[in-house]
Formats: structure tokens, C-alpha cells, sequence
């Protein structure tokens, strides 16, 4: 956790403003503590529901020294203010994301925000113009891509450590919607996931396909040219994708596949990426997330571990305790919010970042996650008969 | 391993004739071994090489009783023989399977096979037609269906554990073709592996695919009924198949992907079979052969073995040694022979087969696999672009 | 998290002195954020350094309100504040703890403390006394006990799930003095660690000994009787114990091992728990935090997983975030720290306390732990010749 | 499996007798299916059981050409054969061992036997004496030291890979007699398990013990020097022993421990080895034969597998099978007997052995094995109380 310069010559922790994930929310939990965790930002407002006297009650049982009924007046409040938010964090079903993020922009804040970015193709482009326009820093949370070995993935395959590369596998495996969730009391986060409208035109491709799409990007380098897709329910009865399969064509013809359901009874968030090049190949898996596995052609597998002293400088300034004693998703989560804020600093401050803290999800990759998600309805099922 | 009455009843060993697997054959050792391990068969008589002298040679130095020239020989000879020989064992290149096997049920005599049944389509039909007609017994070598963990699987599947069906995902993956070996010189195996007028129309489907699609098959009881691919090689230059991946529909919209591939470098011939129904699934991989592990809906995950007490009949008759003494490769092989045993012994005595016997592979699954092999090609790569 | 009634109830988060723990300490870093992750504490002084200068200086890098030259001052000026601090938690060297606690309780305040507890059994005892006569809370901070699977473990042992218990098997196995540390510059952690009269009478039970013997007592409930110890050093020359193994006898005939190195290369902080009863046996790895591994006898091994909905009701309340998503040592240490806070706030408030909160270790765990650590001098080989 | 020259020039299989092992006997069906496996033994006599008629019955019910009713008449009528037996296979209780190896040595004959050599160390050193005298060859069937990877981790020994050892830890966990099954009907080869006249001295450590205590001297090439042990039975009332553990003094100052249980619900059969040296360690698990944990200081672990091109070629003479496709034990049986036909092959043609074929266990590691068996009784418990 070297080099954080920018950040440094701040000289003060950055203010945030947080839009959604209110008491009952398990993400606005994990964002919270996330971006508490480095001591590089203070939470000092928040508009937590849509609803203006929920919002309120929920940002003062949050403790939040600022809560606000909406947005608006979050935005109108805080720039008036000398110590105004720097940044505000959107864990808002995803229709909201897009309007949300144009007002922040509009009121020159930077941005951390879930995914997916948006529900239509047309928003994530202009959303990802706007960014580049305004010049402001825009976290996407793909978070599993701020584990230490993930980023140790990225640094291999960069550094030629499995060859050119030939195929790649990706799978994120749920058993959250394996039973008619559809027939019980919906939960208010239920109650807009089942709702297309709000969590856009597939579920499972925007709740997890975008996660491993975006995964199977990062470390690769590539992006995705072409796909076949099996898509739909495996539920009977269901309305929302919770079921996908893809072949993939990626940049210069390696191959892939994508496997992601939510309906899938007895896994648990299994996320998998294997990527094989010409001389080896690697595989990490969610489970294991402290280690990543090393096959090179006709030698022992090998089996890195975060805190190795030899990992490559990606990974190196993540690792965090001693090597044995486990990480998790909280640590990973705070890596994008600790990276998030070495970029804004230095937006702040002119000085540059340091560069290793630029590999955060951006908003061209929330757009690419969007062309991903709304390419396969034309495609939609197996199509030749064997035999 | 109880109840095998007919074999019992016979009373004697079966003589077996091999046809191809001369001494330096991998393949043709774990034939011989298996066949003899159960005391089932001797080996009596022997065709090893399609060359005459090679054939004979080939057979004195493999210790074989009655070394033959030619297979009409060896077919003619034994015939004559009030010990002649009662079945035979195929294990030649895939061109020369259907013409052994016909000449082998015009002799009389039972077979087992290796994979692929046939180069086409057609021929294998005619094959599994002749077969059904001859009433002979004929067992197709898909030794991974006969670890008794897989034979568990399929019996907890069909007994309903993990509910109705929802999805498939099947893998085999292996190294050995992940260099040029087509620029170097090419062992004989090699030689007509990379001649697709000897190995058939796709190497990867036939040598591995059929594996793949065989033990989904096996497990679910369910047949593919369509299927879009992603074929060709991962090798630059190659002109043989090395790399499959499809999209799978099953009867009753049973979803499924297979992936296969014989050049992905650091793999160690990793085969995993995971079933998923309403209430659980179940995963199989071979690397933990003697293992298989069942994840039930919101309960914890079970790791059954090989050798628990409470294994459902078709996995607990193939236990030979006690839980944690591991079993392997040669005994799944084993299993196959001593239930031809028992079929063919049913045949000759006319008592019935241990019906538990019968799950081993036929003519009718032969054919299965090679319309899987030739459905393919009109759907070779992903269609759509995204974005 | 439930039924958190007495902090609630206090209606404030706590305020908290750190003792040790400087800008450049691991340990210091994992408490602060530990202390923090949950709300419950506000770090609002310190003593960072026994150099009265560094101290101060050290205080003021890490942002604490109040950073103090000297204990006393700290205790001093604390105590006439109306918002003085609560606590005190304690990551000193070994040698300090007794009277950095003494000075502690004189003061007021509930204690946080590193183990081990003292450097002698005197100490340790007359500590305990002290910590039960003013009813203060004291938590010693053996964090492995805080897992949530190690949590569940004991529940499961208490509930009779393997039955009457027969045999426990611990080991602690580390790399980190492997090499001949002694002939470097030392490192300020090193020195103390190194100096005897700082680290106490055998370094290796001292610094992880200890963690291995809580954890088997607390899972067990039962205490070790009796034991032989094979102790000394690995590594040629060294004058402090890097190893240790150990038979032990647990009350009621339980028999055990524990064996604890420092200086086993390739190791990575391997810690193992299998507690063995007549009906079947845990098994728990720090490898494998988020799973409890239960192997009945003659049936199926379950795998357990935090967020299992069936955990039981100590575990389940530590339970964070989804099953398949790890947590790490972070979020053990942070529940140590949020179940301390539930206690003083019960004492603060005169409230009850929610009563799962109060299985953190305790001032009688840390004599339990004293006593463990300088019983074995007496006996530190093996006695008799075979043959 | 190259360079047995000594067998090929012998140019015949050799006939080989065996002693117990009836129908029923688990141990007996391994021992002949290992015998007969890579065709260098005919099982062509046999006397398999205590009771002549029974013996005789059950040798024609196994389907051997020559059942005899007593050892004293198969060794009189195969002594006056041309074609009589070359060597003999000893599969009886264990005080039958010694009378039956002294008679076998006596005709002239090599022997293969099961362990523990004998009942008593005066037996085993005489007996040892005798095999040293006649010059015959004489194979203990400890047969897990002849798995592939085990012969690799002694290799890498052997060959500095770890450096100078420092430790060695091995266990071997058995569940089979858990429950009172002296309360139940008792089976023959209960019977005799319990009746310690016939089972030797302590069961645990002759049944598995020797297995446990071969294993780390075999790999680690050192003698057990000094232990101190706890013995004795964790089910109330059991009058044999079924649990022990030790601490070890090995040649050299290296330490280690030894844990073996016979009465450990849950377990399988779960043999477990590591050896730690100073720049590293190995570890090899019986669940996992056909793989190799090596963990080097500060570097990747890495995971040899059996059929990877670099083993050392103790291992890689062994390897049957293609990486990745499973071997057993069985294959590690099997080769056992491979290699003593070569040592044989070698006394009878006067040619040299293969001198990698000569790691197979010795009289004279039955006798040491039977120093330790006897050594610990002076030691039964733990002797420190803490506190």
C-alpha cells in the first residue's frame, strides 16, 4: 500500500455522500464499511430511500451526520457547503443509476457506483461521454476484481506468464432465486429485481452475468467480439432470466465461455475464471479467494498465495495481513473505495496517481457490461439438432 | 458384488481374443489388465497390428497362447475350436472399429469396443442395428461411466435426490495436444489421430467429446436433442479439432453446456460432471474419483465416498476396498469387463444377468455419441456481436 | 447481530485508548480497524510508543484525537474528562501487559488485551483476581475464537453432536523464523520477541502456543490435565523455543495433541482444530475459515458453510455477509471487539447483556493460558529408546 | 517400468505360493489380484487356512491349480517339483508369521509377508538374522511406501530438495473400530485382532502403527531414536489398544510426532505424511496419492503430480497411467510385488537388480518396526500437570 501520493498531499480524509443502501440493506452495509475501512473517506450524508421521510429516519439511524430526504437537496445542500461531499456512492435499483449519476456529475462530484451502470445501452454510452467529458472520476464496483489475486491474474497474463492466450472460462453460480421467490411476500429488493423495468432486460446478466463478463475482461485484456447465448428461466413459470450460457469469441480469436444462474440449488456465489494460454493456465475461484493456481504446460502446478513474497507489484500493494491469515470481500470492496479515492485526490489536488491504483472499474466498462447484456436476446436458445 | 448368477452359473472363465493394442499400446495394457483382473477372462488369443508379421510377433512377446496374423484368421481358427474364443476386444484405430465388429457378430461373437463406435453416422446405426438384431452383447468402453461414484450419481438422480432436472454442465479437458506435435515425428498413435480419414470427423469429439457426452448422458438419462458449437483448434495451423464448446438442450428442457478440449495447456485430463435439479445438485470430478459431492438446497454440503455404508446398490457392488484405500482407472475399466462377463455369461446359460449388471455402455449409446460427433458442423462459432 | 440490548440501550458508541500499536504495527493496524468496523467504538486516544516523544508523534500520524506522551498521562487526563475514554486496548509488548492492565482497572476502565496475558503464572493469577473483583470486562484477544465456523464448532460439541469426546488434535504451524532471524538486523518487533525477559518464557507458546491451546479448550470446554512436551528449537543455535509438541490430557480421560512451530518452511500460518467424539469428529482450518468440516461416523462428511441457514444460534449471529462470500481474520478480530462493546455496555448500563455476546476470551483464560505456557520446562523431550 | 533386466533374463513367470487369504479374506483378494497384476507371478499353490479341510475347500473355491491342507505338505510336495514354487505370500494372523517364515526360508523359499513381521522382537531380529544368513529376499508388504509419489517426496529427500530436515509429522486415522464391536458377534478376523496372544502386543501399533512409523523412516531415511508415548483405548473398556500418539527423536536431533487411532469416528483411512527441512516441506495424503504437496521457503506451492515429466526416477518408473487418470492401491500392492520378482529374478539368474527395484521393505525393517511396537509400554501417558 505504497505510493498513494496524491492522496497524501490531500491531506485530509474525502467526504461522501451516499445515495440508497439504507439500515436493512445488506450492500449499503458492505459499502459503508468498505469505504470507512482506509480511513481515506468520512460519510457525512446520504439520501437512503426514495421515499423522503424513509430517507431521512434511515440516515439518522445510520448515524449519518447529514441525512437528506433526496437527492436534490443532498446536492443543493452540500455545494453550498465549504465542507461539502467530494463523491457520492449509488447502491440504487439500477433505473436509477443513470439519472443519478448525471446529477452528481452535473454537480461535480465524483462517482463510485454499483453495477449495472444503467438498464439501456443508450444510457451506459452517453453516461460513459459524460464521464470522459467532465474529466471525473467514476468507480464501477466490480469488486471481485480488487481481490489481490485477481490482480495477480491480470499482472500474469500481462507479463506473458501463460502465453498467448487461447480459451477462457468464467461462471457465476447462485442458489439465491432456485425457489418461486415469485409466490412468497416479496422483499422490497425482490420486489424490484423481479421487476424488468427496474432491474433492466435480463436479471441474470445484469445481478451477475456483467460481474463474470467483466471478470474474464479484466484479466484478460480482451474484449468479448461475438457470443451465442442459452438464455431464459430455469424456474418454471419464471418471467426474468435467471439462466445463461454463452459461447464467446473474444479479440483475436481466443475462445470462451460464460456460465451465470441465480437458480442454481446448492451453489454458493461459486464465481470461477480460468484463463489458458499457449505455455499454462490460470484458475481462481471465489472460494479459495487468497490464492490463485498456477498450471504451466509439463510442470507442477503451482499454488500463489496472497502474501507471497514474489507476487507481482499489482497484487503486492493489496495484501493487507500476513500471508495464511484469510481477506475477504470486505477487503476487496475497501481496495476499489482506497483506489477510488487515491484518483479523486488526484483529481483534486493536480498531482498525479499513482498508477497502480488506476485499475479500477471505469464507466467504458459499465458501458461495455450494457453491450454485453442487451447483445444476446436475438439469440436465445441452442439451435442444431444431433443426429 | 453379489448376485452374479449367470456367471456363476457358466462355471468356467470367458476366452477372449483381443484385436489391436500391441505391447507398446497404453490402451491395449489397461484392456488386458482389466479384462484379467476379475478372473473373468483369459486372454487367449490376439490380432495385435494390421500388419501380419508385427500382429504375430507382437502377440508372442504380449505372452498371448494363440498369436494371429489377421483377424480372418484369428475369426476362422478359433471357430474351429471347441475352446475358441468366446468375445472380443477392439481396441484399433476409430476407421477400423465397424468392419471388426460386423466381421466379429458375423463370427458369433460378443464384443467390447473402444470409442468412438464408428467414424459415421451411419455405420454406427448399422452397427447398434446389427447388434439388436444378433442379440449378441456389446459394451462400448466409456470406463468413466463405471467408477462407482459416477454409478451413485446416476442412481441418485433417478431416485429423485436433487429433483427434477434443471441443468448440465460437463468438462473434459486435457494438455496432451497443446504443442505442434503435428511438426515433429509423429508416433503411430499420432500418426492416425491427425488423419481424420482414421480418427473421424472431429478429433476432440471423438477422442473425448463422446466421453463427455456419453457421462452426461449416463448420469441424467436424459438424451442432447440440440446444440449449438464452437469448434475447431486452439493450436495455430492445426487442421484437426482440439477445442469444443457447446450450448446443450436435453429432452424435457434440461439445459447444459459441454466443454472439451485436448490443448489447454496445464490440465491433467480433468473430467467434472455437475447435475443440477430443483432441490440440489451433485458434482463428480475425476481428479476425485473415489468422492462424490451432493449439495442439497440450503443445507449443507455432503461429501459421500466410495465405501460409505449407505451408497445406493449400483455404487455399492463396485466396492472393492475399504472407504479411503483409493481405487482408480483400472478398476472403473475393470468393472466394465466383469459386467460384459455377466451378460455374456446370461447369454451363453441363458440364466439372467444380474440386472445391476447391465448399465454398461452399448451399441444404442455407440450410436448416440456419433450423432452427437457429426451434429456440429454446420455451427462451428459464436453469431452475434454485442453492443 | 441481534439482540445487541445493552449497547443499544448505552445509546452512544464507546470511546477507546489504544496502549502500543504504533504507525508501522500489524497488529496495531487490525485492531484500530476491528475496534472501528462495527460502530461500537470511537478511538479517541492513545499511547502508541513507549518513547514519550515517538508517541506523541506516532498518535498524530494515525489521527488519534488524543495522542498522549505516557500511559499515566493518558489515564491521567482521561479521567478528568466527562468523555475520557471507556477502554483501553493493549498491543504491547509481552512484558507490559501486567501492569499497563493493573494501571487499567486502577483507572476505571474495561480492558482489551493481546495474548499472552502476562509473562508469569503469578501475573496471570493475580491479574484474574483482580479483573473478578471489579467486575470489569476483560477481553484477551485469542481472535481465532471469533470465526464463526470455530463458533459453531463449539456449539455443535456442546449440543453432543459427535458425542462423548475422545481425542483432540491442534497445531499452529508457521514459517515466519525459519531462517536464522538472529543474525539480521532486527526489526523493533523482533528484538522484544527475541529477549526473553520482554516475550516470556517460551516464545513459540507465548506468540501462537497459547492461540492453540484456547482454541482447543474453547471448542472442548474442557481443560488440559496433564501433558509432555517435546519443546526446543528447529533452527541450529537458537536460544528461544520455535517448536513444540505435545501429548495432553484433556479432564474426564480426553486425550490430545497440540503441536506449535515457528519455523517450518512452506507453512502459512496452518491452523487445525479436529476434535473427535464416539459418534463422529469436527475439523476446522484457518485455510478454510468460512467452512466447518462434520464427519459423522458411517455416514456422508458434511461440509458446513458460514451462512448456512441451519447454523446454530452462536455462529449465526456472527454471520455477515452471504454464504460463498468469505470473510477473514478482520471480521474475527472486529467480533471480539463488537461483543466486548455489548459487554461493557451491559456493565455501563446495568443492562443484561445479550448472552452469546459474552463467549469472548476472558482474564481466566489468559491464567488458563499462563499456566499452559510454563508447565512444560519440566519436560521437554522424549524418554524412552525403542528396541 | 524400464531395466528390470534380471526378470527378463529369467525369461518365465515365478510360481508363487500363498499362505491365508481364504475366500472371505480382504487382504488376501489384494495380495493375489497384486501378485498376478503385471504378470510375473503364477499363483499356482495354496494354504489358506488353519484348518486343513477348510484350506483345501477354499484353495479350490480361489481356483488354484494346487490346494494344499497344510503348509508343512505344499512345502514337502512343491520342494519335489520341477515346476514347484519359487517364493511365498504370508497373509495370516500375526503370531503365525515367524514359524511360517522360518519354514518358508527353511524350503528355500522367498517370502512376501504382511506386517508386523512377528509378535516379538526376539522373533523379528531372529528372523531378520536368518533372511541375512540365507541371502533369500524378503518383502514386508508396507505397501503405501511403494506409491509413486511417496517414492518421489524420498527421492526429493534424498536429493536436498528441502535441505537439512527439521521435523516430521505422520498420522494414520482409522474409524473401523469406533464402536464395541467386542459386544457384537465376532469375526474371524476380529477375532483375533482382539486376542492380543495372536494380534502382538498392541493393535493399534502393530495394525497401523508400523505403517505410520515405516512411512516417515522410509521417506525421511531416518531411524527413530527416543519417544515418549500416549497408549492406550479411547472406547470405555476396550482392552486392546486403539489410539496412541508420541513424540519422536529421530537420528540426527530431527523431532517429530506420530498419531494413530483405530477408533476415530468419521475418519477414512486417512494417512498423512510431512517432512519439514530447512528450506521447505512435503506432504503427501493418502486421500490424495496420485499428487505431492511442496511447499518451499517464501515461493509458490507447488503440487507434483504423478505423471509429471520431471519426477525423480524412484517415482517415474512407477507411474502406469497417463497424469490425471487415477491409480490406486492396488497399482502401489502391485508394485511391490513387481519389484520383489525382480529381486527374485535376480537371486535365481544370478544377475543384477534393477537397483531401483530394490526400495521395497526388508526383514530388517520388520525389525525395526517391531522395536517400535515394543518400546513404548514403559510410557503409556502424558506427565506434566500446568498450572
Amino acid at each position: 500500500m505504497s505510493g498513494e501520493s496524491a492522496f497524501a498531499a490531500l491531506g485530509r480524509k474525502l467526504r461522501l455522500g451516499v445515495i440508497g443502501g439504507g439500515p436493512s440493506s445488506f450492500i449499503g452495509d458492505i459499502h459503508r464499511k468498505a469505504a470507512k475501512l482506509d480511513d481515506r473517506f468520512d460519510i457525512v450524508a446520504g439520501v437512503v430511500s426514495s421515499d423522503a421521510e424513509r430517507s431521512r429516519q434511515g440516515g439518522k439511524q445510520l448515524g449519518l451526520p447529514r441525512p437528506y430526504a433526496t437527492l436534490a437537496e443532498m446536492l443543493g445542500v452540500e455545494r453550498a457547503r465549504p465542507d461539502g461531499i467530494d463523491a457520492v456512492a449509488i447502491m440504487t435499483p439500477n433505473d436509477r443509476h443513470y439519472a443519478e449519476c448525471m446529477a452528481a456529475l452535473h454537480a461535480g462530484l465524483d462517482i463510485i457506483c454499483d453495477k449495472p451502470m444503467t438498464n439501456t445501452i443508450e444510457e451506459a454510452r452517453e453516461l460513459a461521454r459524460r464521464v470522459q467529458a467532465t474529466r471525473h472520476v467514476f468507480c464501477l464496483t466490480h469488486a471481485y476484481s480488487a481481490y489481490p489475486m485477481i490482480r495477480q491474474a491480470r499482472a500474469m497474463v500481462a507479463a506473458g506468464a501463460i502465453g498467448a492466450l487461447r480459451a477462457v472460462q468464467v461462471e457465476y453460480l447462485q442458489a439465491g432465486m432456485s425457489l418461486r421467490v415469485e409466490d412468497g411476500t416479496l422483499t422490497r429488493k425482490l420486489r424490484w429485481k423481479l421487476d424488468t423495468a427496474q432491474s433492466g432486460p435480463s436479471l441474470v446478466l445484469g445481478d451477475i452475468g456483467t460481474h463474470a463478463h467483466h471478470l474474464a475482461r479484466f484479466v484478460t485484456g480482451l474484449e468479448v467480439e461475438r457470443l451465442s447465448a442459452d438464455l431464459g428461466a430455469l424456474v418454471p413459470g419464471r418471467r426474468v432470466d435467471d439462466y445463461a450460457a454463452m459461447l464467446l469469441g473474444f479479440e483475436g480469436g481466443v475462445r470462451g465461455t460464460l456460465t451465470v444462474s441465480q437458480a442454481l440449488p446448492g451453489t454458493e456465489n461459486n464465481i470461477t475464471l480460468r484463463v489458458f494460454g499457449e505455455t499454462g493456465h490460470i484458475e481462481w475461484t471465489h472460494d479459495r479467494t487468497n490464492h490463485l493456481r498456477f498450471a504451466p504446460l509439463n510442470r507442477a502446478v503451482q499454488i500463489l498465495a496472497r502474501g507471497d513474497p514474489d507476487l507481482l507489484p499489482p497484487a503486492q500493494r493489496l495484501v493487507r495481513i500476513a500471508r495464511g491469515h484469510p481477506e475477504g470481500l470486505l477487503e476487496a470492496f475497501a481496495n476499489l473505495y482506497r483506489d477510488t479515492a487515491e484518483a479523486i485526490a488526484a483529481r483534486l489536488t493536480g498531482r498525479p496517481a499513482d498508477p497502480l491504483a488506476l485499475e479500477f472499474p471505469t464507466a467504458d466498462d459499465g458501458a461495455a457490461g450494457l453491450a454485453f447484456i442487451t447483445a444476446p436476446p436475438s439469440n436465445r436458445a441452442p439451435t442444431t439438432a444431433p443426429g
